[in-house]
């Protein structure tokens, strides 16, 4: 049993962006030399969110339609009060999905679906330097 | 410490199904002979997830009207141009509630409240045969 | 390898409160003698949640706003009709943002971001004792 800590370094760029990181959480499944136990990805910030989804340009579409239709960008934020900085949509968005999301793997191998890819969702409302922490702890 | 992978297979009949799959987790969890650990619960595919709930006959009612209010199926998804299957609501759904669930055991029991189940919600708008993989991680 | 369990008690005022757990969970961390791995921060029960946010004023009164507008307390919830006891959206809201979080922890110390806070979202209408479940696996 082993804990191996790996990262994932990515430039965004900006509301509502969803970013595959699926290959590269693999990679570091990989390079861990580990077969059998769970990867934790997790985003150290407040305006970004993890979770898994089909990647294909319809629903790269739907999800910010559904974010914006749940929690608009044009209604009042009391966190404006504290930072004027207009993302407290970003904010609530985020603690919704969730900064965290744990995958098994076996025979060094996510066990995702076909048609499910792990993203990192940029909710933010400018571009941000994101750098997630994905820890391995297996055999 | 050891990694121990077992699984729950299961039938469902279509969106929205709410199953009660606490009792095979925790034969999974007595099965494996690890006393203390964690499981991650896992769906592996993009319209279905995982959370707890009380389990009883009023929310199970009650989480498919507030998922129908908050995702309402007989709006336009984006997701119906590449499949035209129609179940773009189910894939933003799934991807809101997450396809991940990590439940701590101690003395070979699930930490969960006395009225907390674990379920698993089929959020497709068909029936399918789903596999859920429970990864324990523990000693 | 070694798995580590503590909690965290506390005694809440009602809906929708969030408490600040991070320097709690933090110094369980610590305590552990653990250096990197995961901690899985679990309510067992269902009208609570945990997450991460940044925690200031702002954001204390956005969160509650934005789940009034999501799940309101004012239409109906079947889930009355078993109980009696008015929390059918405390229920909807926990099951949706979910009981569970990981954190990894690197150098004994969490890997949040500077402006990130562990949370734990008391939802039920009335007070309640809680008993955090952290379980945390590492080396």
């Amino acid at each position: 049993m082993a804990v191996v800590t790996d990262s994932i370094d990515m430039r965004t760029g900006g509301e509502v962006q969803m970013v595959d990181v699926t290959s590269q959480v693999q990679a570091a499944v990989s390079r861990s030399g580990l077969a059998s136990g769970i990867v934790c990805v997790f985003n150290p910030g407040s305006t970004g969110a993890l979770t898994t989804i089909e990647y294909e340009p319809g629903l790269e579409r739907d999800m910010p339609e559904a974010l914006e239709r749940l929690f608009p960008k044009g209604i009042r934020y009391h966190h404006d009060d504290t930072w004027h900085d207009g993302n407290g949509h970003s904010h609530v968005r985020a603690s919704m999905i969730g900064p965290s999301l744990a995958v098994p793997f076996t025979g060094g191998r996510l066990t995702l679906g076909t048609w499910q890819q792990i993203v990192f969702l940029e909710l933010d409302n400018k571009a941000h330097q994101r750098s997630l922490v994905l820890q391995m702890v297996g055999e």
